[in-house]
């Protein structure tokens, strides 16, 4: 058993999830959650959190506080105050949080804050998910089968090239819309059709974008019949004019946060995984 | 243009856009539906049926009869009578029926009844959109991905196949429950591990079952950890013993009828292009 | 250890490797090769073989015999007649070979004659070492890659959906040509595009045949460019008019016996695995 | 037609090739090649070089110069100098070239030295001819099938991504080594099993390396049994104790070049698209 105390605070079921997965190799408490939501088969002692063992580390959900400034804590009916969730932290705590923000620093002026959300690892993992929650919501949305479909992918990231080898698996017919000569290349090595972003065609049933920029403006939808279905999957401002979409009578789904509904465990299990890498970092570069 | 005037009498959404399908190639009218139902885009044309124009073929639902002994039309607020669809067909009509029970032999006396499931190219067909509509309902129930996933499925038939490549795409790890040296050669050719039937083990997440015989009674399925999700998809009896596997509290769906629900529009598509490869056939046996 | 003795007499190094399988099982005795090539890591005992201990079983060669009627044995620089091996067998043995004739029946009038290329186990697995041998001429013939070249393969039986399940890893364009709506709807099911036998286009690189018969004609060949490369792999008369294609400068590989060449092992391993069923069954029956 | 004039000097067949395909865009030259190896079917006029049109850029093999310093020209009974060369070359030109050394630079003084190896987009895309010669090299050189044999990839980067896929499509039992939790989770992504490449186990019967660093020393070879078969990828020192290995017994295949050995036309054309990127940008610039 490794010395690390961690404390997981808040968040929604992935943060048990992820607690449970941390027990495998830290000693961990959890707060910010009502006793009854906590699935039978799990160690309860995890609860019996006290003032007088404090915690060096603690784990804080995405994002890390609610609108009024206390923890995200949507699974328990009281709240949660960064004061409150102090007094069980060591003076110079580690605090790993998804997008913490300005507000979050002051709160916790005297720790450490570590984005979790900004690891490579993480972010790898958490393209399978993404691309089977995705694959489901198209397996809902739509009368027909995945199979002879003709499906759109616009670009060849991680997620992009997951949903690639998902849909071979269905016999979809895929294209990929990338922009650059790399892409192409991309598109050549899974043996997909590639087309150019600028020239889009229109004889597609389905559409996912993963691309974090607008490429479906107003004048690429006009091209598009009205059954075809977008999943958009990327970040902030995505990739669909929503409004132009519309009010053109397409359907368009804006799926964010896939993981978390789609795979609560895997993603859980992915948020311990990271925090275990970043911590064995730690102490490595302690050595 | 063909010669063909064929009636759809009855049944789901399928049977609708079975009509859409037919209506490429033949002459349509449809009956036992309600004006509402019919989706805008379709050809209203083929709602017009009338007494004096008889139509040669019929195509009835799966089951083509409800309980009373009438035209099944769960998608009609009236009742259709053998004896009143009768009245629009020609004296010796072709019926076309899913599984044609004895009651409706006797109903179409003067009728030629043709068991359209029977069919091998529907058969191969409909493997697709069932096991597209198991993945879904994995995909759904499971708060993991289907990627790491250990898998086991039961039989290496054409809905087993299926599986076994969708599930490749995923990255499942993939065994397959076989009882059989020709089984088992199969199953290398997929590249996926093979076990006997006889000695299954019990460190699978999810199983689905193929095979129409009982292979899970409860000496098995006692082996099996409470967190197993046991989607049986096998027809009539089924492979699991439903009882044992509830007082077990292992969690069992048995999936029926999958492609109508899963796939509506392709399940129509492929019931339409079954009918049109019976009647190429018929008319090359009479020429 | 099983009662069976087992003599394995004839072939090329197959049948060693067969032998090498079957010593896991059952007690095994050689006749009808050079010591000199049998690998050093193999058990020399088996080659043991004495008139004293008759052996009740027999496994000959494809083909069994020689054009002089005596027994094939390409690794033997010393003749094997089937008087000499009868001295070894017992008095009413039980002979496995493949494609015994007429004169085998005659040479050996007590033995009970088994064809083990007529097991559909056999064939099954060899479809693997022959797609992959097919595979391998492909290779070693193209200047090109196969990811990205438009392949047609013909016939979607074992050999041809395995072609498709190994150019699909390496991001082939494949096309199927079929004769049927039972082979488009597998076509479909492999997510593959299907074109009829009777209207082959011609903008292919590589062509794989399998089906038994005679597609291409004088009169489809001319559509050909004369960089596309052709493999045959279909026995007997095969299905391209060699002479035909050679008139008009097509490349054409006419590709037999595949499994013995590229996968010697694996291919005596499966001839070992067919008989080790066989002789299950037998005793089954028995039984 | 473009308006660049580009001359092709020296060079295998790739060369060839890569001259054929740039043919398309551009006014080509060729020079470096006795007449008698270039194919029938490509267009002549290119070998028609004077001294009174010069070309602005040219285009070098991999390496530019041979062991005296003069133009590497292996498809060529006459010596090229770089003084020559230059004689047919505008004041300042562009020069392509693969790993262009000091000599070379000293050699054309005034022109700008592009080195096309550096090209992402190239690397990319060779990964698919130099993973299928992997693949070509495997199938002959082993006596079993790729289907079913114990594989291990040591990298997971493009190379090793796309002997993923491709040995997934032959039924191969896959892990990769890896040596970052960032490689893990690719492998996850691909439904492989992640080994670390600290902790090798020996029971593969194929490796591929291709990993740039020393992987396989003395002790980790000494672990795998004299069947298995090794093919490094990885350029210069390679990952494979390649002594050590001799001594044990081991064979290895230190597979170098692999592109323009197994598919030349592939590798020239892809020489070809990543020097036409290339002016595409160069003139993007400058507009």
């Amino acid at each position: 058993m490794n010395k690390y105390r961690i404390l997981i605070a808040g968040g929604d079921m992935r943060q048990i999830y992820c607690a449970n997965r941390l027990s495998e190799e830290y000693e961990i408490g959890i707060i910010g959650f009502d006793k009854s939501i906590i699935p039978e088969c799990m160690d309860m002692s995890f609860t019996d959190v006290s003032h007088h063992k404090k915690y060096d580390y603690a784990v804080l959900p995405v994002p890390p506080l609610d609108d009024n400034g206390n923890i995200y804590t949507p699974c328990c009916s009281e709240i949660l105050s960064p004061q409150a969730l102090q007094g069980f932290l060591s003076e110079n705590p580690i605090v790993f949080a998804g997008k913490p923000s300005e507000k979050l620093k002051n709160s916790f002026p005297n720790a450490k804050i570590s984005d979790y959300l900004l690891s490579e690892e993480l972010n790898i993992k958490n393209a399978v998910p993404t691309a089977e929650g995705a694959v489901k919501l198209a397996l809902e949305e739509l009368p027909v089968t995945l199979n002879g479909l003709n499906v759109l992918i616009v670009g060849m990231g991680r997620i992009g090239t997951t949903l690639v080898r998902i849909l071979q698996g269905f016999g979809a017919v895929i294209s990929v819309a990338v922009h650059s000569t790399r892409g192409a290349a991309k598109a050549r090595l899974y043996g997909v059709k590639a087309v150019s972003t600028k020239h889009l065609g229109n004889n597609y049933d389905l559409v996912f974008n993963t691309a974090p920029k607008l490429i479906f403006d107003k004048n690429t939808l006009e091209k598009f019949n009205d059954n075809t279905l977008f999943i958009d999957l990327a970040s902030k401002p995505g990739g669909i004019d929503f409004e132009a979409a519309l009010s053109l009578g397409l359907k368009v789904i804006w799926a964010l946060g896939l993981p978390g509904k789609t795979a609560p465990v895997t993603s859980g299990r992915i948020i311990a995984e990271t925090i275990c890498s970043m911590l064995e970092e730690r102490s490595e570069d302690i050595e």
